[in-house]
């Protein structure tokens, strides 16, 4: 159960540090600027190095269901461990959307906006506007290339050390590239926490953080599978 | 001693650099945009990381109370080691609002503000205007996470070459959401330096600051103790 | 062909994501502030970090045609390999731009401008209107540098851990300088994609992130085998 | 003279990538936000970090006088060799402000202004206006915790495959905060460079940028000799 706590934890963390960052210093009215897209980036993404690092070594951090069911496609975890770690992420999820909607209740200027919370969605009123097909593909996309670079840094001739820090920086990438046209998800636990207190649209929209994040990990572990485990180091 | 004068500089060198950039460079209103709510984040937290790899291997660079405490309940140091720790902290963290209150008086706009010197608060005033319940939730919450994170690093099946690194950017990260809460304390000795030169209401929130981060680093180490510390490592 | 393939996927993640996130999230017009140059600088270096980690142990990860000559100058890559490298990622690059016009025209207000899809250039209209001569100095010193970090960190002294972070760091540091002058390239790759879509000026400037770049990587092999490659390491 | 040639590299990376990025990037008037004062402190931070891997094994990475006169009071360098790497920082860091220059040349907008190529400075009409006290405080104590970073991680116990980043954090910290100070030195041969091509009040106040990190690095240097190289190591 310690391993099913672990991704709980690790995926509080990430909703949490990360759509809060989003929701309480995204913009700043008074002082500083406000951390812009740029800083939100870097939480989701940190949160997923720091979590490697600390919760790494007891469930191997997925704290997304989508890296998880990749993983199961690859051989990588056992179904009934699947099933667990799953419901572990959307738990955590929810819990991270439930106590950030009581620290945000704590602002004057709090409103329940149409995609409270940090909540995933697209199209019109949505950022950049950007339709369904450039949202979609972009989810899958940035899917494929983070778990592949998962499974390559995590084989075993990735550099165990380092593994962690660029899984997380993917994910600071993949963030610093499509906030505009989806807020970014690539992780349907991630989008379902908000999704559901903000209801409405962000709960309309769930399904395409459900599908394109699953489909896009599917192609890493079909890609990965059939082409790069066998592959031959050529570099020492 | 030598620990406890490492724990100072250590102390004295988060607070400086990290309350430092906050007051010297948050905001630039000529030339090149300040730092930002982002660049202040990354101050606090690469100030943790740099003297995690600095003075770590002497004292450990707990730099920060809330930290001897929780480790003082998990039984990873001695009481009276603690107790120098603390005093160690203190001073550092006065020492460096005393430095950096004599580098401000050298500036022709500089005044003595409600919260001078990067003081933390909360409430009408204070940045997002928050809430009592939100601070004190933000606050005993961030610790929570931050000390897991640590326990969880320096444990026998944690990275030793990244767990400073890590620690560092969990700060950063918990920086990055909390500011316009609380401007992120998280440390009772970071919020007592500029506090005691601050006065007025810097001075009469400081309870907040020095309760909070206690209880999250209390249970911290005791979900470390009677859960993880005995987890069968899964991953290899 | 397992290596060829990583050349184009890594070359792919490069153009995708690092353009990417100059068009779709440099700028923003509604919610949080854009990415700004920081925000670009390192989305080009942290995808180079993150492929390094990833495809570094099958192919290298060059992912750049300047860094592939220079090798073969070097004598470190032979000839058939770097001919397939080169065609790889030119087929990366293109590829990645295709995608990112699929995505940008899903934008209501995307409008296929002069210099489009991230295209590189200089002179009068393009960022800080520097001349032709600031331009080639820049390309060439930039890659010159570039490859000098790279033949350091990879050489038989260099800390192999810590190699792939310092080479990518090297490109954010490049684009944090370069980007108001030409875009910053260093990479033929880079350039040709955006390039073939965004035609006219951009395809009429071509040239010089084709030969700049070249000219800095032969320029590094010479001094690296004519000057470091046989230093004694005095430094434990 | 391989390790010279080194030094003389790093340096003219250090004052070339840092002042560059100052200059060409730290205002946008046209695009995407410039880098604003933490993209300037991340320019000067990382070039350290970089150049720490890839001369670091040939010449130790001082690019700085103050470092290598604080290495010769501790004894960790020959005299011959101290003035060797003294003038090849200083002639690094004027090659570095002569191609700036060059290059800037190339801008229609370019004036030799006050400060021009990043020059440091402080008082009346230098970003922030602050006085001579605070600016010789500012750069004697920063350089103080720079090079006891230094000491500490690269002495035995020190984890020599973070010492690079770590020291390099250290330096984009210190910028984070000093720049409406000082415009940040606490290297004299970057301050060289850009002085004797601004000239004028540059020049000036050069003489400040060559005492107090010389007076900081000393008392580092004194620090670590009498107090921390003999300190046991009490955590693992």
């Amino acid at each position: 159960m310690k391993k099913y706590l672990a991704e709980l934890i690790g995926t509080f963390s990430l909703v949490f540090l990360g759509c809060g960052a989003a929701v309480v210093s995204g913009i700043s009215s008074t002082g500083p600027a406000g951390i812009g897209l740029a800083g939100i980036s870097f939480a989701f993404g940190l949160a997923v190095v720091v979590m490697a690092y600390a919760i790494g070594p007891i469930s191997g951090c997925h704290i997304n269901p989508a890296i998880t069911i990749s993983m199961l496609v690859a051989g990588k975890i056992k179904t009934d461990d699947a099933v667990g770690y799953i419901i572990a992420q959307f738990v955590g999820a929810t819990l991270a959307s439930s106590v950030l909607y009581l620290i945000q209740s704590g602002s004057p200027t709090f409103v329940m906006g149409e995609w409270a919370l940090g909540a995933n969605g697209w199209g019109q009123g949505y950022l950049g506007n950007y339709n369904t097909t450039s949202a979609f593909l972009t989810e899958t996309i940035m899917t494929f290339l983070f778990l592949l670079v998962i499974f390559h840094t995590t084989s075993k001739w990735g550099n165990s050390t380092m593994a962690g820090l660029a899984i997380g920086l993917t994910l600071v990438l993949i963030h610093l590239v499509a906030i505009p046209i989806t807020g970014t998800s690539v992780n349907p636990a991630r989008s379902f926490g908000p999704a559901i207190f903000a209801s409405g649209k962000a709960l309309q929209q769930l399904w395409l953080f459900l599908v394109a994040p699953t489909v896009g990990g599917i192609l890493a572990a079909l890609t990965w599978k059939g082409v790069f485990e066998s592959a031959v180091r050529v570099n020492k």
